[in-house]
């Protein structure tokens, strides 16, 4: 087991609350995702935090116990799976650089015979999801499972009207996902994958959910309470490379500067994160910047870890 | 001053040895940069490694105190310089992103008007000592003074035969400063510009040196025995932030997932990185792997914080 | 009616032979199209020759009357359909400029924002046959339609094994079309779209249907023997232009430099063209260079406008 | 010596009047190059055009005997000198396809190791005056010496201003020099190239000079009145084919399409095509569209080939 978080000195309850008023002057700045009417009939200025500790301690503000589409967030859940399934062949398929370029770019792809640049860009995550959809017999039950065994909560559930908005809505992801199945860095039907992809950008949690669920990415691999770790301390510090380099969208650079520790983001307005070996957190707020991550989500992290002076530079 | 560093229970010079050994099976699978002769000529086989805890021991291993070029870590060293000195201005001249293509891409340049992607490809480390060469008025001896203050060593030099033949093989810098200027995003004379990088990229020092300049970055900014810190927390952070999402050229999602470091690297080849709070590394072997940073100094950071279990994840 | 085309001092009848004889010894430098098995299972040496003057002579050479997939050469029909259907509205959709890149590169249309550079390279075709599809009720049979007057010959027919293939092997095609659509620059269903383009690149024709079918773009817009034109002078003009910069895949202007006279070509080894006021030409050779035009058809075409000094340059 | 031109029926005098009227309507909707003094200085409304016939008629209209920078257009002369010089080995170092790019683009020219796409856009240019230079003693004054003769006018000169001012901005050209140079694609010194380029850009020449210097490309290589030809028919056939599909900038496709006739512009204003077998035209006006063609001197041409009926197609 890990060892202690060293956070005793800290008031987590007042400090939340302190970075929850400040960060609440950014309502207003950034915009409600309006592409499908699912996400845009949330009301804009719902704010929750959620602060998992490797001690067991749990800090909650706002409408931390709202559901939401956690959306790219769920690129962290499938990667976990896949990399369980296969380990580190995912990486024929399947970059680790910065894409540098919008999150969806069919250009990167063209020019690298479609290898997507990092398994969270939307071409990455195809793959990814492909590689789940090969290797599990109901793969959307499984994630489903996945998604309940990590947050520890069995009512997690896949919002229907958001899945089927994604479908209508997706021709993008259909033309990449043709894209991929023409480079042959598709196992499965294009339709099948695409019906697990909108399905797990459609799972329903709340912020307290996915800082439950980050929280073994935050200590090696172990989930509190429970024997045995749900993953590899290897794995675990991948995938917080990976976010850290790759994680909210094209502005990795931006903020690793400003906040400082490995997150994803959602365009639902989900931001969930850790501090190695202290914390996992989630931040949710719908108004994202011109980028698509959460305005008011990026400035509660970036005052969090200012706060708290913890960061992992 | 910041807490101790919890390294009690490591035998660090045990680890080196191991690290070391074991990296340098790596010989023979990069090559030495060739560009210029006085590259060229180095001894591909020479490697070393040097360690400076926050708690002020040093370690070192094989040829830890040949100077070499340092090439591009001079990066991180104007880089805080002009931060002094202009602040986040400079941000409005370069970015903080990942650039996801060739380190000395023109294609970036072009189709962002002139604002170079990040501070660590070519076009945005001119930019950066452009501002250096802007506000001192004698930049070279300025620059020189500040790796002696931070290496404590007062016999930092420029390689002049270094200096000279990046001048003469210089013309993709060339190219790349008139294009800046195209964009009025130079300030200073063209010439002065390139004669004062080409003078960074040949600073001669060792790994120890380097290990050493580099400790106020694990340190909150303090040098050791010195008192008042040599650049405050803010800078510091911000500086590992983009070492870890651009230090390595086009490697960096592959680079933080094997070693999981902020480190920067140079066609010299060396490497000098810290861990926050705990250490200051410097590793040098001049073979390099394809993306242009040291075959075996990669493999031997890997080793490290794969045996001591320090990453920043 | 258009003025005699001047031809009376050539015997069109000799030189084809000679051309025809010459053009033979590139066999064996290109390839088959293999990415569909009725493509492959072409005899690679097949090889005719077509002209129709403007003053009313066919002369033949070799296979002349042997039935291939056209392929792209199609585009040129529809183009012609689509400009009848909806004038130059149609430039709103599609651009005149060439393309610079791939014939079928998405990194362009991702770029441009999903206006296609031409009418000729795949996405281009894509919304010229969405156009036929939307203002024809039983598009494919009006396309079939316009095959069968342009060509004189009833018989022309859809290879339904090629449509077939087509419609297996086109993921890239339909990734094309649903990022069409998701810019908005598709309005009927994309399989049906989709659909009439697999259907028209497997239009089955011989290279006297082709020559006789492209003789209105060297006359004005004139068929022989039927009074009323075709289309109009000033549409003949447009698509002659459309083809000399664009009309075969990435290599218009070698291909202008070489021949010099405006063309279409296609994957199954035919290129049709015209020398406008004088004479249509069609040659068929299966082996395609590395850019995708029959080898042989190339040279054939190069030595014929050697040979007759017929040229627009 | 090539055949009459059977322009007998055209009054041309009368139709340049009505070309010139209509096209004047176009004033103001362009705007006049403004990167240098001496370009923004010419009047705005100057509108020249010349005509040259084969059969040795001239006519002019307005201002067709003021002199003005050709800039772009001289790329025609020097590509003549060069071919003259070195034949087809030139095709090793620059290309002849359409860039497909804004015409000075340095990103095409990085994803195509150093080699230009054709002899037309900067880079292209830059290659095609160096081997001018590195075949040449005194290579200005063969420049100048081969403008005098072509357009039969001892006066042709450098406006100096212009050679100055082109240099003095020319920044961006420096930057292409420089990599090109990189490429090993340029043998000449940097500095020397760009000298020869400035001034060949800064040839003051008026539209019936160019007209003049065009009339061989209509030609088959023939100037009246002197035997011999200046350059061989099948050099002719290629000049005038790279002008059709990458003389006019970006907007080849488009222009083609409305003009149709091979041309060569530049941000003069200048604009000088030919008619193969019939004649050469220059027009003149300093309003540029957005791509950087002439706004009325495109117009004009437009409407010359319609009212002729002239065009290649």
């Amino acid at each position: 087991m890990p060892p202690p978080s060293g956070l005793a000195d800290l008031d987590l309850t007042e400090i939340l609350t302190r970075v929850g008023n400040e960060a609440a002057r950014e309502f207003g700045k950034g915009e409600v995702a309006s592409y499908i009417p699912a996400l845009k009939r949330v009301p804009p200025r719902k704010f929750g935090i959620a602060v998992c500790t490797v001690d067991g301690d749990e800090y909650v503000y706002g409408d931390a116990e709202d559901a939401f589409a956690i959306q790219s967030i769920s690129k962290v859940l499938t990667l976990a799976m896949a990399l369980g399934d296969v380990g580190a062949n995912l990486w024929t398929r399947v970059g680790r650089e910065p894409s540098g370029n919008a999150f969806n770019s069919l250009v990167q792809l063209e020019q690298e015979n479609g290898i997507p640049r990092n398994p969270f860009i939307n071409a990455g995550a195809l793959v990814v999801t492909d590689t789940v959809a090969a290797h599990n017999r109901a793969p959307k039950q499984s994630l489903l499972n996945w998604a309940r065994t990590l947050s520890g909560n069995r009512h997690v559930r896949f919002d229907r009207e958001v899945a089927k908005s994604e479908s209508e809505t997706g021709d993008r992801n259909r033309a990449i996902a043709y894209f991929l199945k023409t480079h042959g860095n598709l196992r499965c039907p294009v339709e099948q994958v695409l019906d697990v992809y909108f399905h797990q950008c459609a799972l329903a949690m709340s912020s307290l959910d996915l800082a439950r669920a980050f929280l073994p990415l935050a200590n090696r691999g172990y989930m509190l309470g429970v024997s045995g770790a749900v993953m590899p301390p290897r794995r675990v510090k991948r995938i917080n490379s990976l976010m850290m380099t790759s994680g909210v969208y094209d502005g990795a650079g931006n903020f690793a500067y400003r906040v400082g520790i490995p997150c994803k983001s959602g365009v639902g307005g989900g931001i969930a994160g850790v501090i190695p070996g202290v914390l996992s957190i989630c931040v949710w707020s719908p108004e994202l910047d011109e980028i698509g991550n959460s305005q008011v989500g990026t400035k509660a992290l970036e005052l969090f870890t200012t706060k708290t002076r913890l960061s992992v530079f």
